[in-house]
């Protein structure tokens, strides 16, 4: 199976849908930890545009990475398996040839 | 006079400096607060956006507004009175004239 002709049944695209919100819930988890800890140790004013800097680098990463199209979903889901914010148990109930392709672009990049 | 044509004194310069860099550092010190206040109330996703955007518009205005050319300093100084980041104690030692302008620039605007 390619990626560009996977098929999604109702069935897969309800946890494909809860697997991307769950990977995203946690990548925000991670920058509201982060925003947290940087402002626990903000004191220079220049300190302010460095949050700035952060929170603008990781919304234009997240913003271009959380992309819910069926023709991008694999590839989404291996970098986000990757980075660690997809687990593997999330995938569960997907067809095996798309844990495998995912698997694979997870590894790949 | 006209604020094309002032002149600043070598003393007036060292007054000015200072007045401009303590407008700035409370204008800072006020970010730096709500910013605080945000966090502390940061529980959804979205409010990480909303912390983005406010400090992308407060980066905007101080960027634009903190131009230290002699040529501006008369008018970004009625600005920093009229939102009191300046102090009209901030201003003494500099002429008449140019205090009198700023007062009126902070009217202005």
């Amino acid at each position: 199976m390619s990626i560009l002709d996977v098929k999604w049944d109702p069935k897969e695209k309800k946890i494909a849908r809860a697997a991307f919100d769950k990977a995203y819930q946690r990548e925000m988890g991670d920058i509201k930890a982060a925003l947290r800890e940087q402002i626990a140790k903000l004191k220079d004013d220049e300190m302010v545009w460095s949050i700035h800097n952060y929170l603008s680098d990781r919304r234009s990463k997240v913003d271009n990475k959380y992309d819910y199209r069926y023709s991008q979903l694999l590839l989404v889901f291996g970098r986000l398996l990757k980075e660690g914010y997809l687990k593997e148990e999330d995938l569960f109930g997907l067809s095996d040839d798309k844990i495998k392709l995912i698997k694979s672009l997870s590894s790949n990049k």
